[in-house]
């Protein structure tokens, strides 16, 4: 297929991508779920799971192998503006306010579910359909572990903000504690990731060049832009010079930490902090954010679906493992939090809305397991039984939320805009 | 190069992109410059006529073949939003206030160059470096009279706006008669390329598909979508699962009028034109401009870029030839513009803004020279000479309305965002 043809072919694949993601939020919303639940099973069902089995020919057609590159870079493209907005939103100073609860429930809800990922790792590493055989032990382990402790920060963060909960002491622990868990999982992801060079330099170089760059840019260029800051502030808006400036860091930063084996979504995030607050960030959200959600995301949300395929789930003992890592991962994250801020004297109530909240996994998930399946740690029946964990898990948190916290919540969430956003 | 790799270098290549365009933008804006014209001078910079022939390795590593089809993607992707944020802003009321003054302007902007450019045609059709054996003479009349007569409305529009004139005779004598014209050169241009076909019945399919398309869309689509743009009037703002359906409209569109082998361009202008006004279609500009202009648009200068070889032109002849284009499209655009604003009754300083802005190519000659291009209409000479015309005459606009319009419209001007809009 020539340029024009695949330019062609992707015109089509988008509009039916951005109809499907349409129909099944309509489905979706109506059943009271957000709407990264929807986006994750309009993937799934985008993908060989459902219409790549019902109509292999039309699915043949829609999505050739040749289209891939395009489809891939499209939702790398998407990812990494959308893990840049999630890094301007990230909010050092409410971690700090509340540092001893936070730190209690994120520490529950890392090294509980860590511990229980990282233990069936040990035991189901061999297995040629969940790990690669080049996977270690360790690797399998941390991996494992890393991906049982992802939270849908973005989620979890929409839906406090959403319900007006942002400056109540539930709002804050949820969201002090929802940002360490994932960034403490996402440090482990790039240590696994470091590790999983064939020679030793390069995990060094991965390593060292993730420290250098984290210092870089939350040392060096935080400070640099300050001034920046300060003139957005005064303007009140980002001049599209600006923005073209931003942006070419954030492709910088996505491209050294892609290029040095880390990833490029932590370049993207690490950037993101990197940024000034108060306007400056608030514009960039406005520029950013509309067109990421609404139109490369879903991208990202069908090229994993595209990777999931249900169908390899066909013994009855990996339907049993999927069961397993399903009560895994709640037990070690929501229930574990549940337990922790219960512990910290927070109500029953309150806990629960904490440990549904911790408990979804959402899209960051999707993002660490396509990292995993690309890279060649697991292998695609892991992958979908992991894939099937993360919608269960979000499936659970938006009702459970909702019944603890009533039909006050449930008004203030038909408001407009009230979908949620991708976790 | 596996999909991965490919993102990386995406990544590396949109940090370049960027930061050439950022650079090259601060120093055509001291010299006065718009936006557009930097970055169509970025885009031949990049390409083979610049950082190929100086740095060849480099330019090897960067751009290699493999990633072309990503680029020439994004690059139709960037294009497409844009083109329907343009139909979005087209006013067919400002159209009908003016009718006749406009009428008269556009007609004499686009009857003279589409002679002139029909005439050159005609005697440069049997030159192999300039047009493809397979075309004929009447459809090298066609396209070449078509691109003659190309406005860069985007620019002109953005101008006027920021000038203040938009309400005044000049701005809404300017305004109208370049849209007229545009839009008359696009029609040209579905014509030649649906004329373009080896087999007749194609053309009846792209000309007949084309217009069941606007109808359907004009008269069908605008009127079902009329209640919507009530809802965004009374709400203030589109709902993010409302954006999602325009996108889906607006790739649908654009893959149809791709698929009839006109131009997704046209579908999704057309689309814009079908969007409700008011809220609506700020709403869409709001949410959809920034991240187009600013991150997709730059790698459309670029891919014209690449296929821009300024050292093609190697001979005296040529370079009379692109001397003898240059001349023909100044005179058939700007100075008959110039002319039939002075018939009209405008002032010489009037007539001379009107003439200027008129003149400018911009943008919009890019993309009917690529299109030319790759459909094999045209060949990389004579490509490379339009550029040049296209360049020269977006660069001549602003000093011309700068200097007619002095020292007051200066000052407006550096206001901030007043770097002009690509054209």
């Amino acid at each position: 297929m020539s340029s024009f043809d695949l330019s062609v072919l992707l015109f089509l694949q988008l509009a039916f991508i951005l109809t499907v993601c349409r129909a099944t939020a309509l489905v979706f919303k109506r059943l009271g779920q957000s709407q990264v639940v929807s986006e994750m099973i309009a993937g799934v069902l985008m993908g060989p799971s459902l219409m790549g089995w019902l109509w292999p020919e039309w699915s043949a057609y829609l999505f050739p192998a040749e289209s891939k590159p395009i489809l891939f870079a499209l939702s790398q493209v998407g990812l990494v503006l959308y893990m840049f907005l999630i890094g301007v939103e990230f909010d050092l100073d409410l971690i700090k306010s509340r540092m001893r609860s936070a730190a209690s429930v994120s520490l529950a809800g890392i090294v509980v579910p860590f511990s229980l990922g990282a233990a069936l790792a040990s035991y189901l590493v061999g297995d040629s359909q969940l790990f690669s055989a080049r996977t270690t032990v360790m690797q399998a382990m941390l991996f494992m572990g890393a991906a049982m402790s992802i939270t849908a920060f973005p989620m979890l963060a929409r839906i406090i903000f959403e319900q007006g909960l942002s400056k109540t002491a539930l709002g804050t622990l949820a969201l002090a504690a929802g940002s360490l868990d994932d960034a403490a999982a996402w440090c482990v992801l790039a240590v696994v990731l470091a590790s999983f060079q064939n020679r030793p330099e390069l995990a060094v170089y991965a390593i060292g060049g993730g420290l250098l760059f984290g210092a870089l840019a939350l040392l060096g260029l935080r400070r640099w832009l300050r001034p920046l800051g300060q003139k957005v502030e005064q303007e009140g808006e980002i001049s599209p010079a600006l923005l073209v400036f931003v942006l070419a860091l954030v492709m910088l930063g996505a491209w050294f930490t892609d290029y040095i084996q880390i990833y490029a979504v932590f370049g993207a995030f690490v950037m993101g902090i990197a940024m000034p607050r108060g306007k400056f960030a608030a514009e960039l959200h406005r520029t950013i954010y509309p067109l990421t959600t609404a139109f490369l995301l879903p991208v990202f949300f069908v090229y994993s679906g595209l990777n999931t395929r249900i169908g390899l789930l066909n013994t009855v003992s990996l339907w049993l493992l999927a069961g397993v890592v399903l009560l895994a991962a709640t037990l070690g994250k929501g229930v574990a939090c549940y337990a922790a801020a219960r512990w910290h004297g927070e109500s029953h109530r309150e806990a629960m809305a904490v440990g549904a909240l911790m408990n979804a996994r959402g899209l960051m998930e999707l993002i660490i397991l396509n990292i995993g399946l690309q890279r060649g740690i697991i292998e695609p029946g892991l992958f979908a039984i992991m894939v099937m964990m993360a919608i269960i898990t979000t499936l659970m948190a938006t009702p459970i939320f909702e019944r603890v916290y009533g039909k006050p919540a449930r008004r203030l969430q038909q408001q407009p805009g009230g979908a949620g956003s991708p976790g």
